[in-house]
């Protein structure tokens, strides 16, 4: 396999295709996605190739197509495809010669460029392709096209409109929709969601710089375009823009309006657009994307590796246009926006990997992701009910808030019996619940955000207790609550009894939620009567205090290990190097089926290790050390959720070298030059794990007993990392060396202390700590 | 633009494709689709190129994708496609050199080849693929492909199974479907449609020659595929088939069945076909086709040009791959089932273009059409209730018979507003009534089928006149009937009033029903009370006979030119050399609207010529002459329903060499090198119009007065034709040459007749006529 991709050595900003290649086009359409959190748009190219996934996602919008199909994000329709033809020969890169070929992603701009030589025959053209999604208007997105005719004079023509002919792998979620076509020139499209009724306005305008230029609108069956015709003489060079938006009817600034406002509104500032006008609209699309993202709390790593600043870039990145910062309704997809992957849902990707970044560096929007749990009680108190119990059981999948559980019941075939495979996850992976309060927590201790907490926080935290405490099972032989036939973070062990991870973080989350409630009695009684008005809490409290107390905590044996659940270290171990090694993910599966699976000694991602992450303060260094020996070697980093714990863990335990092998593959897990893995989609959880592993991992910031702690571990191959966090609502600038500790408040607060290697600092002054 | 159409001259019953063209796609796979009436299927090629049309359709399976859009034949999830990889590279003839190629329809057999050595880097096969649609088990469908390595040795992946992410134009019209794979080989989907719940049942089976073969079963979204892997030595051959049937719900001998019967069916079915293999199932299909096609009244034709008899094979092939002969809820469509154009709809095609082939040679096939026009009363009937009116008003687009009207109000822009423009068939393009008569009047005629009259015949004829009666518009000015804002057959007038062809065939319409009342009355008063009951024909007897005298039949002017309509003769005239010399249709859509083109003396197709033509004794051949002169020279023949009529009258007027040229346009409208006219499908009537160029035009094959009537005029390039009708259930060998018109009855008949040049002759016979 020859390489196509390359980075820029001294550029931390950039990663380059080198060379067109067929085989991967679902990679670089992924990694190379725009958006802009309202939006994502895969990296397709102008021109169409078989294999290609042309994907437009608005974020929130979801549609069940059928009745049986699960709801998901549909696939608007496309308004970046333009068919080229030249003299009759259409542009296609699999055709004739193609050179000086370079297609590139900017982090810093988020400008997509892509250039080359074609030569077909005895034509032979220059191009170079622009595009960008804006980041100032979430609206808008614009594309230029640059054609350089190299050759004699030759006729063009471009064929370009909106393409409503898009479906989800075959199932379509729009109507055909209205198209119109005014001012001869403004191109439009109106299409409706089949089961949610979200209308969508698509509207688009073209302008071109040669002089005569023929022009034919055409009408197909949901589709609209114009045939646009002129010729271009011996090095001339034409320069064509296209400049286009998206409205839906759950835009929150359109409330109000009907269809026709909508519709209307889209073509004045089509208008605007236009007028503005390619260059104008990307500068100022930077601009928002410096200010936004590039100059808060930057992180800076100097590595003999520079691939670690830019991956760090490209998650920051991506992190940005896959997140819809700007309604709480939203939550980030497991793919973000950049495929259909996961159908847009929401996972404990979310507050485990995600979150933290938005928590530490962006709380504006941390507080949008944490409300839209909150937003989600509705759905999460309905698959409560629907299971037999009470409280907020939070969806393994979910989509709008109130829908509640959107996992699929039933998945691929078992190699073995043809038949489908039931997935479980949606029923028994239950762990979800209190990760939705630990994200919470985690918030809450960061910000202080008090009124959040009253008006929100709390409220999940005590609702997700509840329903603990209802799933609790009594096991009367054994006189202590047990929870039962689930599902852990380690998704090849199916129907477990008493997994460690579970039964921590639930027995956490109604802790947790006891001492909310001492703490509301005494400080706020006012909040503490609305939340007992709906929940009964003078009733449960009790129950609470009596159920925690039993709840069974499976505690480390002779050896100091930890079970993961009731069987796991009773089932039998294979030789697992051949899958350890292998560069795809779910090797396994070619030798045994998940039944096979689950009655072996083998993780497909960390699960009691990550349990040793996030409740680090309530295990031993040497009960760490034990289990990291033990289950580290059984662990195949089959889900992209693992690398980047076991990296944190293992800086954590003092192994570098192996937590830098650990941080090299997790950041190539979509950057990387496995060029399948991102074919449905680029790895959300996996880039919130690259500023995981650097700043909570390398940078060593945790919070212990809500405070904060910083006990950093910088990798061999970086000598220095800078970076910056809000701790409380005050910038702090921490900068790591091999030998030094430097943490710059933005202000100076006597009340507010941080604790790192074992000693409490108080943040009234710029701190020096030698290592 | 190259050639890569081949005809073989010495062989009447192949059409090839000479050579791999991506830009020819949909020509080939429309002119060499398989079908056998009840399935029909596009032939795109099994690996996959961008611009393909992936089709299979199931007749009479209608649904409606959206509720906004038109009910469809619905594009069933396909079994055709396949993936082939030689050690990773993917056949794809785009890429490297391919040599020996040639892919060819046997019409006689139905089988469709494709041959072709491949040459990629050092990669090199040689590739054979077969293919059939059974004619003599209407589920079934073949494949055989044979892979003989050239090179060293090579691992060879096969990806098939069944695809349901295939829409139609990206409009999904079924649910994701069950899938499973049974007895470690067979695959099954099972699908329904989103609307009319018709679920369909595909199964299919794969078998190699190879000994080594790994399967890996997969499932994806609407995908159900195996993953086949072997090696091939230098000079091994390897031998695939791939055995597929498709049921539905509506299939008429399943209609007690469960959906669980059928799969279970269909298993077995599949079994017992994976026995028989590739070469039996073909043969048995092969002889199918010899007993019901072939054999029956075949057509010979000694021409200059071998292409003549090709033409009539070919025509043959697909009238019979399109016809629904199993089902009479089901008819033809205008693209027959080749493509999704026009949406498997029946339009008077089948009337006036298709239903003589059948009517002449096989009634039973005939019978079945028209008796879809009787189960199609309720539809009419409610068209004419919507529209105001009472009668049977058939719908210009129909699908299932009792759905009534579904032609699509908009469609596409107009290129001066940019708007959709409105589609008025459907309202006022009324003729299609009085086609369905005279489909139904010479189906009686022909065969003398009286129960068939008695029992559904004469009641659509009764039902039709009615709607007519109550259409007709009194102009007190003028003291007549009027048919005023209709379009006729040329649709280039919309809005117009008085269409002479409207009106003659409302008056014939109205005049029959008298007729038939009479007899009725006389002859067979049970029937004519049952009819009575249904429709009140006591009351309406009275005021049709005052209304059919009153009807205005526009009249020749001192010129003998009758107006076409009330404003055509006075509308201005352009020059029109630059369309009628197009190869392309439509052209006059370059430069004017519709609009435009509503004011000027210009017809889209045969409209007054066809009236002469289908109602030849009600005008004198001289008007015949004069009015062949005015309206030829304005008959832009921009539809397919045009050259075969002017060819036809031109015959009968006695020009030779004009007719013999208008036939030659006609047979190319498919067959021909105009590339891209039959991307959307195969040209239904025109098919039907070689067949009524050869035996009603050449010839001279007509009902007059109820009776037989043979005045053949061969071409000068025609030296012979043999050829053979039923009449009134008897075989007639037909056998014209220059100087001879033979007749020969397979059973003489005393008191059959026909008249030939004015003479009769009594079938009781054989019969020799002097030319």
């Amino acid at each position: 396999m020859e390489k196509t991709m390359k980075y820029f050595s001294n550029n931390p900003w950039k990663i380059e295709e080198m060379r067109f290649c067929k085989k991967y086009l679902g990679k670089y359409e992924a990694i190379f996605s725009l958006g802009n959190g309202y939006m994502g748009l895969r990296s397709a190219t102008e021109e169409k190739y078989l294999g290609e996934k042309r994907n437009t996602f608005v974020a929130g919008t979801f549609n069940k197509a059928t009745t049986e199909e699960i709801t998901e994000l549909p696939n608007v329709p496309d308004l970046i495809q333009m068919t080229i033809r030249i003299d009759d020969v259409e542009l296609d890169l699999t055709q004739g010669e193609t050179s000086h070929y370079s297609r590139c992603l900017n982090f810093k701009s988020g400008e997509l460029t892509r250039k080359f030589v074609w030569t077909y025959e005895d034509l032979k053209l220059e191009f170079e392709f622009r595009r960008f999604v804006s980041f100032e208007r979430l609206h808008v997105l614009g594309q230029q096209i640059k054609i350089k005719n190299l050759g004699k004079k030759r006729n063009l023509k471009i064929i370009s409109g909106i393409d409503g002919q898009v479906t989800n792998s075959g199932s379509q979620h729009f109507t055909e929709g209205e198209k119109s076509y005014t001012n001869n020139k403004f191109i439009q499209m109106t299409s409706t969601t089949t089961e949610s009724k979200i209308f969508f306005v698509l509207s688009t305008v073209h302008h071109f710089s040669a002089k005569q230029v023929d022009s034919r609108i055409e009408m197909s069956r949901r589709r609209i375009y114009n045939r646009y015709c002129f010729d271009l003489a011996k090095n001339e060079e034409v320069v064509i823009e296209k400049l286009s938006s998206i409205y839906t009817s759950i835009d929150k600034e359109l409330e109000s309006k009907t269809k026709d406002d909508v519709q209307k509104l889209a073509l004045a500032e089509l208008n605007e657009i236009e007028t503005a006008g390619f260059e104008k609209l990307l500068k100022e699309s930077t601009k928002a994307w410096e200010e936004k993202v590039w100059q808060i709390l930057p992180v800076t790593i100097e590595s003999n590796d520079k691939k670690d600043q830019l991956a760090l870039n490209f998650a920051k990145y991506h992190l940005h246009i896959m997140t819809p910062a700007h309604d709480e309704r939203m939550n980030i997809g497991a793919k973000g926006l950049s495929g259909e992957g996961y159908k847009g849902h929401t996972f404990w990707d979310t507050e485990i990997f995600l979150l933290p970044y938005f928590t530490f560096t962006h709380p504006e929007i941390a507080k949008s992701l944490v409300s839209y749990r909150y937003w989600g009680l509705e759905g999460a108190h309905k698959k409560a009910l629907d299971n037999g119990f009470v409280g907020a059981q939070y969806p393994w999948e979910a989509a709008w808030p109130t829908s509640g559980e959107t996992t699929p019941i039933w998945g691929e075939a078992n190699i073995v019996t043809g038949e489908s495979t039931k997935i479980w996850s949606g029923f028994i992976e239950l762990h979800i619940t209190s990760d939705v309060a630990y994200g919470i927590k985690q918030y809450l201790d960061v910000t202080g955000d008090q009124k959040f907490a009253e008006t929100k926080g709390y409220e999940v935290i005590l609702d997700t207790a509840k329903f603990w405490a209802s799933r609790l099972e009594w096991n009367s032989r054994e006189n202590r609550y047990e929870i039962t036939d689930v599902i852990g973070p380690d998704e090849y062990k199916e129907h477990i009894d008493n997994n460690a991870f579970t039964n921590y973080t639930a027995h956490w989350n109604i802790s947790l939620a006891l001492r909310i409630c001492a703490n509301l009695k005494k400080n706020y009684l006012d909040v503490f009567k609305e939340l007992d008005k709906k929940m009964n809490l003078a009733e449960i409290y009790p129950q609470w205090q009596e159920k925690v107390r039993k709840i069974y905590l499976p505690k480390a044996n002779e050896a100091q290990i930890i079970p993961q659940d009731d069987t796991y270290l009773s089932k039998k171990s294979i030789d697992l190097v051949k899958y350890k090694q292998s560069s795809q993910v779910g090797t396994i599966f070619h030798d045994y089926t998940i039944e096979q699976i689950s009655e072996m000694q083998v993780s497909k991602q960390a699960d009691l290790l990550l349990l040793l992450f996030l409740f680090e303060d309530h295990f031993s260094k040497e009960e760490k050390l034990k289990n990291w020996d033990y289950y580290e070697p059984k662990t195949l980093h089959d889900s992209s959720l693992s690398l980047s714990t076991h990296a944190i863990l293992a800086a954590d335990l003092g192994k570098k070298e192996l937590s830098y092998s650990l941080f090299e593959r997790a950041i190539d897990i979509d950057m990387g030059e496995n060029m399948k893995s991102s074919d449905s989609g680029i790895h959300a959880a996996s880039l919130g794990g690259i500023w995981e592993m650097t700043v909570l991992g390398y940078g060593g910031i945790r919070v212990i007993n809500e405070g904060l702690r910083i006990d950093p571990h910088l990798p061999e191959a970086w000598t220095k990392l800078s970076f910056g966090i809000k701790w409380r609502g005050i910038d702090l600038n921490i900068e790591v060396s091999k030998t030094k500790l430097a943490v710059r408040p933005a202000e100076k607060v006597p009340h507010l202390t941080f604790t790192s290697f074992g000693k409490e600092y108080t943040l009234d002054h710029n701190i020096l700590i030698e290592l």
